[in-house]
């Protein structure tokens, strides 16, 4: 972590929240700094529309400034397993998933959702953004890795007018970088974080319950084990 | 220019159409530089929201494969005279234009358009994108930069499946970034743009007409003029 816990700086944060575990325990962490939170998040096509959902109530209930759900249309280019009738890949283990990137990549999806989250922090003079990216447990996504990180936060210092003049230079926190899954959820039950509240899955049933199988309720699980916490994820499977 | 002309290269391009001049100089390059050219517009809650229909006629009649009009909430955010209720400045000539970066600035906006261009790109299969900046009669807004330019496009490559994978490296071409205004309108008047399907003004009267004084009006006028072609903006001042 880069700045101790309640240390009160009293800046101004935007956080990206999927209604997800990492995000959520990413919230928590920028919380515990001191920042004053606003939360993030992105009905985009996604057929797992219901994480929304998640997300109001996690920031209702972590006590966020303002919650801000933008609508953009990812669907309309498809090219994603999330974002169009391509099937989710399901397995019966972590050992299972694919290696390389998977189905699930959603073309340009955090460089789109950094950019919508960097207009709003100008707006809101503050240049921290939170990412939940994690380096270990890792999804496969080229948008997660550190290179990309630290290669949008040098362009954002390039791209607002505040950056730019010098009033606030644009800094990405992603305080999970170095976290294994069941290092997330520690943290987070240490923080306080009710995972009740969260979901994880990539195509959950029609009442909303997670399939699973596929790479995000595995990875999911199997971080729960490992920190030896029950899951309180209700599982269709 | 980067390839030559009548290259025939085939292959696809994603053209940032806002239906002003330069992105429809723009489109005319991309064409005679032999890309299959793919427009996209963005409806952001801009006041000028007008120039939405200019880039639908443009569009048409330069014969785009496909005209994507994506819509993104950035009046969400306001912190900019294009998307909130902030005034246009407005001035006599174009000595006027106030130095630095004007109130006209909308947060991130070329970073959140490229986002998305880039997202389209990708599913489109290829690394093509134009963007019609250019530094020398210059709007004053830090993402039209050279520099801007080059580290987006670094950050693309790390972004993308594609780019990781190495199937289609992203390059921006910015076919007008070292032209002045007027050399930019004598450029599409060689290659058969229409003007007169084209407007600049930030904010249009109630009938559509330019209001002739705000910096884009000022900068396309002294444009014109200077290339000795005759403007075929109807301004209502």
């Amino acid at each position: 972590m880069k700045a101790p816990l309640n240390s009160g700086n009293d800046q101004a944060a935007v956080i990206l929240l999927s209604g997800g575990l990492d995000s959520a325990t990413t919230l928590a962490i920028a919380k515990t700094q001191g920042f004053r939170p606003y939360a993030i998040s992105f009905r985009y096509g996604q057929r797992h529309g219901v994480e929304i959902e998640f997300a109001r109530n996690i920031a209702k209930q972590m006590g966020v400034v303002e919650h801000a759900v933008v609508d953009i249309d990812l669907a309309r280019f498809g090219g994603s397993a999330l974002t169009s009738d391509l099937p989710v890949p399901k397995h019966q283990s972590v050992e299972q998933i694919s290696r390389g990137i998977p189905l699930t990549y959603v073309p340009a999806r955090n460089t789109v959702f950094l950019a919508l989250a960097l207009a709003w922090s100008e707006v809101l003079e503050t240049g921290n953004l939170f990412i939940g990216v994690n380096a270990v447990d890792y999804s496969g996504y080229p948008d997660c890795r550190p290179e990309f990180i630290r290669s949008f936060e040098s362009m954002a210092n390039l791209a607002t007018k505040a950056a730019v003049e010098g009033r606030h230079p644009v800094k990405i926190h992603t305080p999970l970088i170095d976290l294994t899954k069941a290092q997330i959820i520690r943290t987070g039950v240490r923080l306080g974080v009710d995972y009740a509240l969260t979901t994880s899955c990539y195509d959950p049933t029609a009442n909303g319950l997670a399939c699973g199988h596929c790479d995000s309720c595995l990875l999911r699980k199997r971080g729960f084990l490992e920190a030896e916490i029950p899951d309180p994820t209700q599982y269709a499977n």
